[in-house]
């Protein structure tokens, strides 16, 4: 699930459809406070999720340098959980902190197993294997607009940008895409969920849009070639804007919308 | 294999080496010369194999637009290939065109029964799934330095950069491998191949070395809260250059030198 930051917690749709899928109010919780900057970041979520009914204490795995990963509580707390929740803040924190872990394997290893990953804003942004850090924004793709790191790669399909319409970055999506159209570009927008079932099927969830760009049918791009902060050339990437109810095939590249009333088939 | 650039094809060692590993005078090349801005890159390599002693004519894959991948003969060029060969230039000219497509598909799935695969200057880069495009000179890590795009990603465990140190580049590869300490950082310097054997064994063959940079003993930096374009701090990353015959336990992340005289084991 990955998440466009800014959840409505007044109104916890979200994360009662991320503890929905993980069991309900008996799933075990691992949330993962490092890209905040602040200190109590685990107990906030802690507390959010027994508010809506989480029986068994979420556990926060808390370790702050790499010193301190790889402790035996933070392992087990991975190896036992449900679901784990990736908080928001600064991606690279997390990748730096748990890049090369066993930490890092085990989270990866919870995927396979069938455990339900979210992460919300920089939580999100490092699900994916090629990782947003920074950029620019704007709807023009730019050579050199968007900076990338290693993430955590629980997908190489799919690079996940957030507060997607709210800070305007369909650019360094486009930019993203275009520079390797066998990546599928969605951004999701502010508490709204894309919500990724085996890698084959998103959903999307919450308030707002998820934008899907599919590069498959890309004719031309002078991406390569262009001069540094130079506006990038890209014909035929389809964009999809999904709302609450549409679904995404990502083997097909279909989008499907829940209404019977469509322009076109 | 991933070649550091500038070959030296009056003496072509690296050639060899290759053309070695890949079954001799009988193996079947196909080369992708997409990366190059010039017409003749498919049949000057074409030249080259045959010059080395390789009997069957090398296939090109010499197609220049995303409407004219997936041809038929390209296709069938890399299922019967025993090695391919990637040429040099820009490497976002070869995720731009082979990105989503079969061929794509075609070319890991080549890598996944044997096919040796090997690439020069941008051919290398593309070899990473984190693939550099480009980035700045110098030996300091600095915010955003380095750019990538998503390679081809014969490999995630491992980002390759090239022209090491004939263009200073240590900066940008501590840079990628700090804010993703999971990656291991191996640069490659000209006319001299990085060769890696099943993810597990890097050897170090051809004129010049081979920089790897294991990020998992890095103790601490700041890379997630520096200010653009600032120097970063990273503690504890373990540099090894080695040397033609030397090589590099990936799992154990142990470099083996081939003498018998060290200062220490």
């Amino acid at each position: 699930m990955a998440i466009g930051g800014a959840m409505n917690l007044k109104a916890p749709a979200i994360l009662q459809e991320f503890i929905r899928r993980t069991g309900g109010p008996k799933a075990r919780i691992a949330i993962l406070p490092q890209a905040s900057s602040l200190d109590d970041t685990g107990e906030y979520y802690q507390e959010k999720f027994r508010a809506i009914g989480v029986k068994t204490k979420a556990a926060v795995v808390e370790f702050k340098t790499r010193a301190g990963a790889d402790q035996p509580a933070d392992l087990q707390a991975i190896r036992k959980a449900d679901g784990i929740f990736i908080a928001g803040g600064a991606q690279l924190r997390l990748t730096i902190l748990y890049g090369g872990t066993q930490l890092e394997q085990e989270l990866l290893a919870a995927y396979r197993r069938g455990a339900v990953i979210a992460g919300t804003s920089a939580g999100a942004a490092v699900l994916s294997k090629l990782m947003f850090t920074y950029g620019r924004s704007g709807s023009t793709p730019r050579a050199g607009m968007a900076h990338f790191a290693a993430g955590f790669g629980f997908t190489d399909k799919i690079i996940f940008d957030q507060h997607f319409r709210q800070r305007d970055r369909l650019g360094r999506l486009l930019y993203a895409v275009a520079a390797n159209p066998g990546l599928l570009g969605v951004g999701v927008d502010e508490n709204t969920a894309a919500i990724v079932e085996n890698e084959k099927t998103i959903r999307v969830f919450g308030e707002n849009a998820v934008t899907v760009v599919d590069g498959t049918k890309i004719s031309a791009t002078d991406l390569s070639e262009v001069d540094w902060r130079g506006p990038v050339a890209v014909a035929g990437a389809v964009v999809h804007a999904l709302n609450a109810g549409c679904r995404f095939e990502v083997r097909t590249r279909s989008a499907i919308l829940p209404h019977k009333i469509l322009l076109a088939e």
